[in-house]
Protein backbone atom coordinates (compact mmCIF):
# COMPACT_ATOMS: atom_id res chain seq x y z
CA UNK A 1 0.00 0.00 0.00
CA UNK A 2 3.14 2.19 -0.48
CA UNK A 3 1.16 4.04 -2.76
CA UNK A 4 -0.77 5.99 -0.11
CA UNK A 5 2.42 6.97 1.15
CA UNK A 6 2.20 11.47 1.67
CA UNK A 7 4.82 11.81 4.22
CA UNK A 8 7.55 9.87 5.32
CA UNK A 9 7.76 11.77 8.49
CA UNK A 10 4.89 13.18 10.18
CA UNK A 11 5.01 15.25 13.69
CA UNK A 12 1.92 15.75 15.70
CA UNK A 13 2.05 18.58 18.13
CA UNK A 14 -0.25 17.64 21.14
CA UNK A 15 -1.04 13.86 21.20
CA UNK A 16 -4.57 14.02 22.13
CA UNK A 17 -7.97 12.38 21.12
CA UNK A 18 -7.26 14.26 17.55
CA UNK A 19 -4.02 14.14 16.79
CA UNK A 20 -4.04 10.53 17.93
CA UNK A 21 -7.02 9.45 16.30
CA UNK A 22 -5.09 10.82 12.88
CA UNK A 23 -1.61 9.28 13.58
CA UNK A 24 -3.56 6.11 13.84
CA UNK A 25 -5.84 6.45 10.83
CA UNK A 26 -2.42 7.48 8.22
CA UNK A 27 -0.82 4.41 9.80
CA UNK A 28 -3.64 1.82 9.33
CA UNK A 29 -3.14 2.90 5.88
CA UNK A 30 0.24 3.15 5.59
CA UNK A 31 0.81 6.54 4.87
CA UNK A 32 3.06 7.11 6.85
CA UNK A 33 6.80 5.90 8.11
CA UNK A 34 6.78 7.33 11.38
CA UNK A 35 5.08 9.36 13.48
CA UNK A 36 6.75 11.78 16.10
CA UNK A 37 4.59 13.25 18.83
CA UNK A 38 5.13 16.51 21.00
CA UNK A 39 3.58 16.85 23.95
CA UNK A 40 4.79 18.30 27.93
CA UNK A 41 3.87 15.27 29.60
CA UNK A 42 6.54 12.94 28.92
CA UNK A 43 4.02 9.99 30.40
CA UNK A 44 1.41 10.72 28.53
CA UNK A 45 3.91 10.48 24.99
CA UNK A 46 5.08 6.90 26.67
CA UNK A 47 1.67 5.91 26.30
CA UNK A 48 1.26 7.38 23.04
CA UNK A 49 4.23 5.15 22.10
CA UNK A 50 3.06 1.94 23.59
CA UNK A 51 -0.43 2.09 22.28
CA UNK A 52 1.51 2.18 19.19
CA UNK A 53 0.05 5.64 17.97
CA UNK A 54 3.68 7.63 17.57
CA UNK A 55 6.79 5.70 16.69
CA UNK A 56 9.07 8.42 18.56
CA UNK A 57 8.40 11.58 21.02
CA UNK A 58 10.25 14.58 22.30
CA UNK A 59 9.73 17.50 25.16
CA UNK A 60 11.55 19.71 22.47
CA UNK A 61 9.53 20.64 20.15
CA UNK A 62 12.17 21.65 17.50
CA UNK A 63 13.40 18.02 17.45
CA UNK A 64 9.84 16.89 16.80
CA UNK A 65 9.38 19.31 14.00
CA UNK A 66 12.90 19.74 12.18
CA UNK A 67 12.82 16.40 10.36
CA UNK A 68 8.78 16.30 9.50
CA UNK A 69 7.21 16.64 6.15
CA UNK A 70 3.60 17.23 7.69
CA UNK A 71 3.42 19.39 11.01
CA UNK A 72 -0.07 18.92 12.68
CA UNK A 73 -0.60 21.10 15.00
CA UNK A 74 -3.32 19.06 17.40
CA UNK A 75 -3.30 21.40 20.91
CA UNK A 76 -5.70 23.58 22.13
CA UNK A 77 -6.11 26.91 20.18
CA UNK A 78 -4.58 29.17 22.68
CA UNK A 79 -0.98 27.48 22.56
CA UNK A 80 -0.84 28.37 19.01
CA UNK A 81 1.65 31.24 19.12
CA UNK A 82 3.76 30.02 21.59
CA UNK A 83 4.18 26.77 19.46
CA UNK A 84 4.52 28.44 16.11
CA UNK A 85 7.16 30.60 17.27
CA UNK A 86 8.38 27.80 18.80
CA UNK A 87 8.62 25.74 16.00
CA UNK A 88 9.19 28.35 12.97
CA UNK A 89 12.80 28.06 12.82
CA UNK A 90 13.34 24.22 13.01
CA UNK A 91 10.94 23.95 9.79
CA UNK A 92 12.14 22.37 6.89
CA UNK A 93 11.82 24.76 3.89
CA UNK A 94 9.44 22.00 2.40
CA UNK A 95 7.93 21.51 5.17
CA UNK A 96 3.61 21.33 4.94
CA UNK A 97 2.01 23.11 8.42
CA UNK A 98 -1.79 22.02 8.94
CA UNK A 99 -4.13 22.52 12.35
CA UNK A 100 -7.26 20.84 13.44
CA UNK A 101 -8.37 24.05 15.20
CA UNK A 102 -12.32 24.04 15.41
CA UNK A 103 -11.96 28.40 14.93
CA UNK A 104 -9.47 29.76 12.14
CA UNK A 105 -9.82 33.66 11.99
CA UNK A 106 -7.00 33.78 14.83
CA UNK A 107 -4.65 30.63 14.54
CA UNK A 108 -4.71 31.65 10.55
CA UNK A 109 -3.50 35.28 11.85
CA UNK A 110 -1.01 33.25 14.71
CA UNK A 111 0.32 31.34 11.73
CA UNK A 112 1.38 34.48 9.77
CA UNK A 113 2.56 36.32 12.53
CA UNK A 114 5.14 33.06 12.99
CA UNK A 115 5.26 31.17 10.32
CA UNK A 116 7.65 33.90 8.34
CA UNK A 117 7.89 32.63 4.72
CA UNK A 118 6.49 29.23 5.47
CA UNK A 119 2.88 30.54 6.20
CA UNK A 120 2.22 29.78 1.95
CA UNK A 121 2.99 25.88 3.24
CA UNK A 122 0.51 26.41 5.96
CA UNK A 123 -2.88 24.71 5.85
CA UNK A 124 -5.92 25.58 8.48
CA UNK A 125 -8.19 22.49 8.95
CA UNK A 126 -11.02 21.42 11.13
CA UNK A 127 -12.36 18.06 11.39
CA UNK A 128 -15.79 18.03 12.51
CA UNK A 129 -15.54 14.88 14.27
CA UNK A 130 -14.87 14.47 18.10
CA UNK A 131 -16.13 12.94 21.06
CA UNK A 132 -16.49 14.15 24.99
CA UNK A 133 -14.21 11.74 26.12
CA UNK A 134 -10.00 13.03 25.22
CA UNK A 135 -7.00 12.21 25.90
CA UNK A 136 -4.76 9.33 23.80
CA UNK A 137 -6.59 6.94 25.46
CA UNK A 138 -9.90 7.59 23.56
CA UNK A 139 -7.92 8.14 20.13
CA UNK A 140 -9.08 5.70 17.19
CA UNK A 141 -8.44 5.32 13.42
CA UNK A 142 -11.81 5.42 12.60
CA UNK A 143 -12.58 9.18 13.81
CA UNK A 144 -12.82 10.82 11.34
CA UNK A 145 -14.59 8.06 8.75
CA UNK A 146 -17.47 9.75 7.09
CA UNK A 147 -17.21 12.75 8.69
CA UNK A 148 -16.30 16.21 6.93
CA UNK A 149 -13.07 18.13 7.42
CA UNK A 150 -13.15 21.75 6.34
CA UNK A 151 -10.26 23.33 5.39
CA UNK A 152 -9.52 27.23 5.02
CA UNK A 153 -6.59 28.00 2.73
CA UNK A 154 -6.21 31.80 2.26
CA UNK A 155 -5.02 33.54 -0.42
CA UNK A 156 -1.57 32.95 0.23
CA UNK A 157 -1.89 28.68 -0.10
CA UNK A 158 0.51 26.78 -2.06
CA UNK A 159 -1.70 24.39 -4.27
CA UNK A 160 0.62 21.92 -3.52
CA UNK A 161 0.50 21.95 -0.09
CA UNK A 162 -3.22 22.46 0.29
CA UNK A 163 -3.33 18.92 -2.09
CA UNK A 164 -1.38 17.13 0.29
CA UNK A 165 -3.71 17.92 3.21
CA UNK A 166 -6.82 16.93 1.20
CA UNK A 167 -5.16 13.84 0.53
CA UNK A 168 -3.96 13.28 4.13
CA UNK A 169 -7.80 13.52 5.14
CA UNK A 170 -8.83 11.62 2.69
CA UNK A 171 -6.90 8.64 3.24
CA UNK A 172 -8.47 8.78 6.94
CA UNK A 173 -12.09 8.21 5.50
CA UNK A 174 -13.40 12.16 5.66
CA UNK A 175 -14.78 13.89 2.98
CA UNK A 176 -12.83 17.01 2.67
CA UNK A 177 -14.74 20.53 1.76
CA UNK A 178 -13.71 24.29 1.42
CA UNK A 179 -14.62 26.93 3.15
CA UNK A 180 -13.39 30.78 3.68
CA UNK A 181 -12.07 31.41 7.38
CA UNK A 182 -14.76 33.68 8.56
CA UNK A 183 -17.72 31.73 6.77
CA UNK A 184 -16.00 29.12 8.71
CA UNK A 185 -16.16 30.94 11.48
CA UNK A 186 -19.87 32.21 11.45
CA UNK A 187 -21.49 28.33 10.86
CA UNK A 188 -19.41 26.93 13.45
CA UNK A 189 -20.48 29.34 16.10
CA UNK A 190 -23.91 28.83 15.15
CA UNK A 191 -23.89 25.37 14.90
CA UNK A 192 -21.48 24.16 17.31
CA UNK A 193 -19.99 26.45 19.54
CA UNK A 194 -23.44 28.43 20.62
CA UNK A 195 -24.82 25.01 21.61
CA UNK A 196 -21.60 24.01 23.68
CA UNK A 197 -22.64 27.45 25.68
CA UNK A 198 -26.16 26.77 26.13
CA UNK A 199 -25.24 22.63 27.46
CA UNK A 200 -22.51 24.44 29.78
CA UNK A 201 -25.01 27.08 30.68
CA UNK A 202 -27.99 24.54 31.07
CA UNK A 203 -25.69 22.08 33.70
CA UNK A 204 -24.18 24.62 35.58
CA UNK A 205 -27.98 26.02 36.08
CA UNK A 206 -29.99 23.34 37.28
CA UNK A 207 -26.49 22.05 39.07
CA UNK A 208 -27.56 25.52 41.26
CA UNK A 209 -30.83 24.92 42.05
CA UNK A 210 -31.99 23.88 45.14
CA UNK A 211 -33.33 20.55 44.18
CA UNK A 212 -30.29 19.62 42.33
CA UNK A 213 -30.04 15.86 43.56
CA UNK A 214 -33.41 15.38 42.41
CA UNK A 215 -33.38 17.28 39.15
CA UNK A 216 -30.07 15.13 37.77
CA UNK A 217 -32.27 12.20 39.41
CA UNK A 218 -35.05 12.57 37.50
CA UNK A 219 -33.37 13.67 34.19
CA UNK A 220 -34.36 12.04 31.17
CA UNK A 221 -32.73 10.73 27.53
CA UNK A 222 -33.75 14.35 26.41
CA UNK A 223 -31.64 15.97 29.09
CA UNK A 224 -28.61 13.68 28.12
CA UNK A 225 -28.37 14.27 24.79
CA UNK A 226 -28.66 17.82 25.19
CA UNK A 227 -25.86 18.18 27.72
CA UNK A 228 -23.58 15.67 26.44
CA UNK A 229 -21.24 18.56 25.09
CA UNK A 230 -20.95 19.65 28.02
CA UNK A 231 -18.78 17.06 29.42
CA UNK A 232 -16.60 18.23 26.70
CA UNK A 233 -13.08 19.20 27.39
CA UNK A 234 -13.10 22.73 29.64
CA UNK A 235 -9.98 24.16 28.11
CA UNK A 236 -10.37 23.45 24.77
CA UNK A 237 -13.48 24.93 24.92
CA UNK A 238 -12.61 28.22 26.93
CA UNK A 239 -9.84 28.51 23.99
CA UNK A 240 -12.63 27.87 21.48
CA UNK A 241 -14.82 30.80 23.05
CA UNK A 242 -11.96 33.17 22.70
CA UNK A 243 -11.00 32.57 19.37
CA UNK A 244 -14.07 32.98 18.06
CA UNK A 245 -15.28 35.34 20.62
CA UNK A 246 -16.73 38.07 17.97
CA UNK A 247 -19.07 35.38 15.76
CA UNK A 248 -19.61 33.58 19.53
CA UNK A 249 -21.15 37.05 21.05
CA UNK A 250 -22.79 38.12 17.71
CA UNK A 251 -24.86 34.37 17.54
CA UNK A 252 -25.23 34.40 21.08
CA UNK A 253 -27.05 37.77 21.10
CA UNK A 254 -29.47 36.28 18.12
CA UNK A 255 -30.19 33.22 20.30
CA UNK A 256 -31.17 35.16 23.35
CA UNK A 257 -33.45 37.17 21.01
CA UNK A 258 -35.33 34.11 20.12
CA UNK A 259 -35.42 32.32 23.48
CA UNK A 260 -36.83 36.23 24.60
CA UNK A 261 -39.73 35.84 22.25
CA UNK A 262 -40.40 32.47 23.30
CA UNK A 263 -40.49 33.78 27.06
CA UNK A 264 -42.60 36.85 26.17
CA UNK A 265 -45.47 34.07 24.35
CA UNK A 266 -45.51 32.61 27.61
CA UNK A 267 -45.30 35.28 29.56
CA UNK A 268 -48.54 36.98 27.62
CA UNK A 269 -50.82 33.86 27.23
CA UNK A 270 -49.32 34.22 23.13
CA UNK A 271 -50.61 31.29 22.12
CA UNK A 272 -50.52 31.31 18.44
CA UNK A 273 -46.91 33.14 18.44
CA UNK A 274 -45.69 30.33 20.78
CA UNK A 275 -46.98 27.41 18.16
CA UNK A 276 -45.98 29.24 15.33
CA UNK A 277 -42.57 29.05 16.49
CA UNK A 278 -42.52 25.47 17.71
CA UNK A 279 -44.06 24.83 14.38
CA UNK A 280 -41.60 26.97 12.40
CA UNK A 281 -38.54 25.26 14.37
CA UNK A 282 -39.82 21.70 13.99
CA UNK A 283 -40.29 21.98 10.26
CA UNK A 284 -36.36 23.25 10.25
CA UNK A 285 -35.28 20.55 12.56
CA UNK A 286 -36.92 17.77 10.50
CA UNK A 287 -35.92 19.51 6.70
CA UNK A 288 -32.38 18.99 8.55
CA UNK A 289 -32.92 15.32 9.33
CA UNK A 290 -34.08 14.85 5.85
CA UNK A 291 -30.89 16.55 4.45
CA UNK A 292 -28.99 14.40 6.54
CA UNK A 293 -30.65 10.99 6.07
CA UNK A 294 -29.67 11.90 2.14
CA UNK A 295 -26.14 12.84 2.84
CA UNK A 296 -25.84 9.65 4.37
CA UNK A 297 -23.81 11.09 6.67
CA UNK A 298 -22.47 10.02 10.13
CA UNK A 299 -26.11 8.80 11.16
CA UNK A 300 -28.15 10.52 13.69
CA UNK B 1 -51.03 -14.78 32.86
CA UNK B 2 -54.90 -13.87 33.76
CA UNK B 3 -52.92 -13.26 37.20
CA UNK B 4 -52.16 -10.07 35.74
CA UNK B 5 -55.33 -8.44 34.76
CA UNK B 6 -55.58 -4.90 36.43
CA UNK B 7 -58.71 -4.17 35.03
CA UNK B 8 -61.30 -5.58 32.66
CA UNK B 9 -61.70 -2.57 30.35
CA UNK B 10 -59.94 0.09 29.66
CA UNK B 11 -60.33 3.59 27.67
CA UNK B 12 -57.88 5.84 26.81
CA UNK B 13 -58.69 9.22 25.74
CA UNK B 14 -55.91 10.13 22.80
CA UNK B 15 -54.66 7.04 21.05
CA UNK B 16 -51.06 8.58 19.97
CA UNK B 17 -47.97 7.34 21.15
CA UNK B 18 -48.26 7.36 24.33
CA UNK B 19 -51.49 6.18 25.08
CA UNK B 20 -50.88 3.97 22.29
CA UNK B 21 -47.77 2.44 23.53
CA UNK B 22 -49.93 2.18 27.02
CA UNK B 23 -52.67 0.03 25.38
CA UNK B 24 -49.89 -2.35 23.47
CA UNK B 25 -47.92 -3.08 26.74
CA UNK B 26 -50.85 -4.06 29.19
CA UNK B 27 -52.36 -6.12 26.32
CA UNK B 28 -48.70 -8.02 25.83
CA UNK B 29 -49.28 -9.21 29.68
CA UNK B 30 -52.46 -10.01 29.38
CA UNK B 31 -53.52 -7.02 32.05
CA UNK B 32 -56.55 -6.31 30.07
CA UNK B 33 -59.79 -7.67 28.43
CA UNK B 34 -60.63 -4.75 25.95
CA UNK B 35 -59.15 -1.38 25.13
CA UNK B 36 -61.45 1.20 24.25
CA UNK B 37 -60.57 4.12 22.13
CA UNK B 38 -61.30 7.53 21.88
CA UNK B 39 -60.52 10.38 19.65
CA UNK B 40 -61.70 13.13 17.62
CA UNK B 41 -60.34 11.47 14.08
CA UNK B 42 -61.88 8.26 13.19
CA UNK B 43 -59.46 7.23 10.35
CA UNK B 44 -56.63 7.40 13.22
CA UNK B 45 -59.03 5.56 15.45
CA UNK B 46 -59.89 2.76 12.70
CA UNK B 47 -55.95 2.82 11.84
CA UNK B 48 -55.56 1.83 15.60
CA UNK B 49 -57.80 -0.65 15.76
CA UNK B 50 -56.12 -2.13 12.27
CA UNK B 51 -53.20 -2.50 14.38
CA UNK B 52 -54.69 -3.86 17.26
CA UNK B 53 -53.54 -1.26 19.52
CA UNK B 54 -57.32 -0.83 20.62
CA UNK B 55 -60.57 -2.90 20.49
CA UNK B 56 -63.49 -0.61 19.99
CA UNK B 57 -63.58 3.15 19.82
CA UNK B 58 -66.08 5.75 19.24
CA UNK B 59 -66.14 9.67 18.88
CA UNK B 60 -68.57 9.98 21.90
CA UNK B 61 -66.65 9.95 24.78
CA UNK B 62 -69.05 9.12 26.99
CA UNK B 63 -69.49 5.92 25.55
CA UNK B 64 -65.80 5.25 25.42
CA UNK B 65 -65.77 5.27 29.29
CA UNK B 66 -69.15 4.58 30.52
CA UNK B 67 -68.02 0.72 31.10
CA UNK B 68 -64.43 1.24 32.20
CA UNK B 69 -62.67 0.01 34.96
CA UNK B 70 -59.67 2.89 34.39
CA UNK B 71 -59.73 6.15 31.94
CA UNK B 72 -56.24 7.53 30.99
CA UNK B 73 -56.24 10.68 29.65
CA UNK B 74 -53.59 10.88 27.13
CA UNK B 75 -54.46 14.16 25.31
CA UNK B 76 -52.47 17.40 24.82
CA UNK B 77 -52.79 19.36 28.13
CA UNK B 78 -54.93 21.78 27.21
CA UNK B 79 -57.90 19.32 26.37
CA UNK B 80 -57.99 18.33 29.73
CA UNK B 81 -60.84 20.61 30.86
CA UNK B 82 -63.25 19.96 28.28
CA UNK B 83 -63.11 16.23 28.05
CA UNK B 84 -63.06 16.07 32.05
CA UNK B 85 -66.51 17.92 32.11
CA UNK B 86 -67.21 16.07 29.29
CA UNK B 87 -66.91 12.05 30.91
CA UNK B 88 -67.37 13.24 34.62
CA UNK B 89 -71.49 11.99 34.10
CA UNK B 90 -70.38 8.86 32.08
CA UNK B 91 -68.02 6.96 34.45
CA UNK B 92 -68.59 4.69 36.94
CA UNK B 93 -68.12 4.76 40.68
CA UNK B 94 -65.58 2.50 41.17
CA UNK B 95 -63.46 3.60 38.28
CA UNK B 96 -59.88 4.97 38.25
CA UNK B 97 -58.91 8.14 36.22
CA UNK B 98 -55.62 8.91 35.38
CA UNK B 99 -53.25 11.25 33.17
CA UNK B 100 -49.87 10.88 31.76
CA UNK B 101 -48.99 15.17 31.23
CA UNK B 102 -45.89 16.30 31.39
CA UNK B 103 -47.12 19.09 33.74
CA UNK B 104 -49.42 18.53 36.35
CA UNK B 105 -50.19 21.71 38.70
CA UNK B 106 -53.27 22.65 35.87
CA UNK B 107 -54.24 19.16 35.42
CA UNK B 108 -54.90 18.50 38.94
CA UNK B 109 -57.02 21.59 39.30
CA UNK B 110 -58.96 20.87 35.91
CA UNK B 111 -59.48 17.37 37.40
CA UNK B 112 -60.71 18.76 41.02
CA UNK B 113 -63.07 21.24 38.92
CA UNK B 114 -64.78 18.65 37.17
CA UNK B 115 -64.79 15.16 38.28
CA UNK B 116 -66.42 15.93 41.41
CA UNK B 117 -66.42 13.09 44.11
CA UNK B 118 -64.50 11.35 41.74
CA UNK B 119 -61.39 13.21 41.93
CA UNK B 120 -60.48 11.37 44.80
CA UNK B 121 -60.45 8.44 41.87
CA UNK B 122 -57.93 10.31 39.97
CA UNK B 123 -54.50 9.54 40.52
CA UNK B 124 -52.13 12.32 38.15
CA UNK B 125 -49.20 10.51 36.43
CA UNK B 126 -46.27 10.95 34.12
CA UNK B 127 -44.42 8.63 32.35
CA UNK B 128 -40.80 9.88 31.36
CA UNK B 129 -40.71 8.19 28.17
CA UNK B 130 -41.13 9.36 24.77
CA UNK B 131 -39.71 10.03 20.83
CA UNK B 132 -40.19 12.55 18.65
CA UNK B 133 -42.41 10.74 16.71
CA UNK B 134 -45.68 10.79 17.73
CA UNK B 135 -49.60 9.03 16.57
CA UNK B 136 -50.21 5.51 17.17
CA UNK B 137 -48.11 4.34 13.97
CA UNK B 138 -45.11 5.03 16.13
CA UNK B 139 -46.59 3.11 19.69
CA UNK B 140 -44.45 0.72 20.83
CA UNK B 141 -45.15 -1.77 23.75
CA UNK B 142 -41.57 -1.15 25.47
CA UNK B 143 -42.04 2.41 25.36
CA UNK B 144 -42.42 2.22 29.27
CA UNK B 145 -39.63 -0.43 29.59
CA UNK B 146 -36.76 0.22 32.40
CA UNK B 147 -38.26 3.80 32.21
CA UNK B 148 -39.33 6.30 34.99
CA UNK B 149 -43.31 6.98 35.57
CA UNK B 150 -43.97 9.66 38.18
CA UNK B 151 -47.10 9.37 40.26
CA UNK B 152 -47.95 12.83 42.15
CA UNK B 153 -51.34 11.86 44.29
CA UNK B 154 -52.48 14.73 46.07
CA UNK B 155 -54.41 14.31 49.86
CA UNK B 156 -57.63 13.23 48.76
CA UNK B 157 -56.67 10.63 46.42
CA UNK B 158 -57.79 6.86 47.32
CA UNK B 159 -54.97 4.63 48.30
CA UNK B 160 -56.26 2.00 46.21
CA UNK B 161 -56.66 3.85 43.41
CA UNK B 162 -53.22 4.77 43.38
CA UNK B 163 -52.42 0.84 44.24
CA UNK B 164 -53.60 -0.01 40.99
CA UNK B 165 -51.89 2.33 38.76
CA UNK B 166 -48.79 1.36 40.05
CA UNK B 167 -49.77 -1.83 39.08
CA UNK B 168 -50.60 -0.84 35.78
CA UNK B 169 -47.09 1.12 34.93
CA UNK B 170 -45.38 -1.70 36.85
CA UNK B 171 -46.59 -4.29 34.11
CA UNK B 172 -45.38 -2.27 31.43
CA UNK B 173 -42.14 -2.26 32.75
CA UNK B 174 -41.50 0.98 33.92
CA UNK B 175 -40.38 2.15 37.34
CA UNK B 176 -42.76 4.21 39.40
CA UNK B 177 -42.23 7.10 41.98
CA UNK B 178 -43.75 9.93 43.39
CA UNK B 179 -43.52 13.31 44.29
CA UNK B 180 -45.38 16.02 44.58
CA UNK B 181 -47.21 17.73 42.45
CA UNK B 182 -45.36 21.05 42.94
CA UNK B 183 -41.68 19.02 42.68
CA UNK B 184 -42.81 17.41 39.76
CA UNK B 185 -43.31 20.69 38.36
CA UNK B 186 -40.37 22.56 39.46
CA UNK B 187 -37.61 19.10 38.22
CA UNK B 188 -39.80 18.68 34.80
CA UNK B 189 -39.49 22.30 34.12
CA UNK B 190 -35.74 22.36 34.78
CA UNK B 191 -34.96 18.91 32.96
CA UNK B 192 -37.30 18.83 30.60
CA UNK B 193 -39.45 21.61 29.58
CA UNK B 194 -36.54 24.27 29.70
CA UNK B 195 -34.46 22.10 27.19
CA UNK B 196 -37.08 21.79 24.68
CA UNK B 197 -37.32 25.72 24.79
CA UNK B 198 -33.68 25.91 24.21
CA UNK B 199 -33.35 23.52 21.20
CA UNK B 200 -37.00 25.56 19.52
CA UNK B 201 -34.73 28.51 20.56
CA UNK B 202 -31.69 27.43 18.25
CA UNK B 203 -33.51 25.91 15.52
CA UNK B 204 -35.56 28.90 14.82
CA UNK B 205 -32.56 30.87 15.59
CA UNK B 206 -30.76 29.18 13.06
CA UNK B 207 -33.03 28.85 10.61
CA UNK B 208 -33.23 32.76 10.54
CA UNK B 209 -29.60 32.99 9.73
CA UNK B 210 -28.68 34.49 6.30
CA UNK B 211 -26.35 31.35 6.25
CA UNK B 212 -28.92 28.91 6.67
CA UNK B 213 -28.31 26.37 4.20
CA UNK B 214 -24.92 26.44 4.80
CA UNK B 215 -25.56 26.16 8.42
CA UNK B 216 -27.49 23.15 8.30
CA UNK B 217 -25.29 21.81 6.27
CA UNK B 218 -22.25 21.89 8.52
CA UNK B 219 -23.93 21.27 11.31
CA UNK B 220 -22.52 17.86 13.37
CA UNK B 221 -23.77 15.36 15.37
CA UNK B 222 -23.66 17.62 18.73
CA UNK B 223 -25.90 19.80 16.94
CA UNK B 224 -28.59 16.75 15.96
CA UNK B 225 -28.32 16.01 19.30
CA UNK B 226 -29.06 19.13 20.63
CA UNK B 227 -32.06 19.66 18.95
CA UNK B 228 -33.44 16.52 18.42
CA UNK B 229 -36.42 17.39 20.79
CA UNK B 230 -36.77 20.70 18.91
CA UNK B 231 -38.57 17.86 16.39
CA UNK B 232 -41.22 17.07 19.30
CA UNK B 233 -44.82 17.68 18.59
CA UNK B 234 -45.43 21.60 18.81
CA UNK B 235 -49.42 21.60 20.35
CA UNK B 236 -47.97 19.33 22.95
CA UNK B 237 -45.49 21.22 23.94
CA UNK B 238 -47.71 24.58 23.58
CA UNK B 239 -49.90 22.95 26.31
CA UNK B 240 -46.50 22.09 28.53
CA UNK B 241 -45.65 25.66 28.43
CA UNK B 242 -48.99 26.85 29.61
CA UNK B 243 -49.65 24.60 31.93
CA UNK B 244 -46.58 24.88 33.83
CA UNK B 245 -46.02 28.40 33.04
CA UNK B 246 -44.85 29.87 36.59
CA UNK B 247 -41.89 26.92 36.98
CA UNK B 248 -40.95 27.45 33.38
CA UNK B 249 -40.52 31.17 32.92
CA UNK B 250 -38.77 30.74 36.96
CA UNK B 251 -36.06 28.16 34.79
CA UNK B 252 -35.69 30.36 32.07
CA UNK B 253 -35.18 33.56 33.98
CA UNK B 254 -32.01 31.56 36.00
CA UNK B 255 -30.75 30.28 32.46
CA UNK B 256 -30.51 33.48 31.12
CA UNK B 257 -28.29 34.63 34.13
CA UNK B 258 -25.98 31.25 33.23
CA UNK B 259 -25.83 31.94 30.06
CA UNK B 260 -25.09 35.76 30.81
CA UNK B 261 -22.02 35.14 32.82
CA UNK B 262 -20.36 32.86 30.05
CA UNK B 263 -21.54 35.82 27.79
CA UNK B 264 -19.76 38.43 30.07
CA UNK B 265 -17.15 36.30 30.79
CA UNK B 266 -16.26 36.04 27.09
CA UNK B 267 -16.81 39.86 26.66
CA UNK B 268 -14.35 40.59 29.23
CA UNK B 269 -11.91 38.53 28.58
CA UNK B 270 -12.19 36.86 31.90
CA UNK B 271 -10.27 33.57 31.47
CA UNK B 272 -10.54 32.18 35.11
CA UNK B 273 -14.16 32.82 34.65
CA UNK B 274 -15.03 31.08 32.02
CA UNK B 275 -13.11 28.44 32.74
CA UNK B 276 -14.24 28.14 36.10
CA UNK B 277 -18.02 27.80 34.77
CA UNK B 278 -17.22 24.95 31.98
CA UNK B 279 -15.74 22.73 34.81
CA UNK B 280 -18.13 23.20 37.33
CA UNK B 281 -20.77 22.25 34.32
CA UNK B 282 -18.12 19.22 33.33
CA UNK B 283 -18.01 18.09 37.30
CA UNK B 284 -21.78 17.93 37.38
CA UNK B 285 -22.50 16.45 34.11
CA UNK B 286 -19.63 13.56 34.38
CA UNK B 287 -21.80 13.27 37.69
CA UNK B 288 -24.90 12.45 36.21
CA UNK B 289 -23.26 10.35 33.67
CA UNK B 290 -22.10 7.81 36.65
CA UNK B 291 -25.53 7.78 38.22
CA UNK B 292 -27.47 7.64 35.21
CA UNK B 293 -25.25 4.03 34.77
CA UNK B 294 -25.26 3.16 38.13
CA UNK B 295 -29.10 3.11 38.27
CA UNK B 296 -28.71 1.22 34.58
CA UNK B 297 -31.65 3.24 33.52
CA UNK B 298 -31.82 3.79 29.82
CA UNK B 299 -29.00 3.77 28.32
CA UNK B 300 -27.39 7.11 26.93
Amino acid sequence: MIANLIARRIAIIGVGLIGGSLARALKKVNAVKTVAGYGRDEKHLQKAVQLGVIDTYSLNIKEVVNDADIVVLATPLSTADSLFAAMSGSLKQTVIVTDVGSAKGKIVESARGNLGELFTRFVPGHPIAGKEASGVEASFAELFDAHRVILTPVAETEHEALNVIIDMWELTGAEVVSLDVEQHDEILAATSHLPHMLAYALVDCLSGMQERDKIFEFAAGGFADFTRIASSHPRMWHDICFSNRKQLLKVMDQFEQHLDSIREAIKNDDSDALLNIFERAKTSRDKFTDQRKKRNDSPE
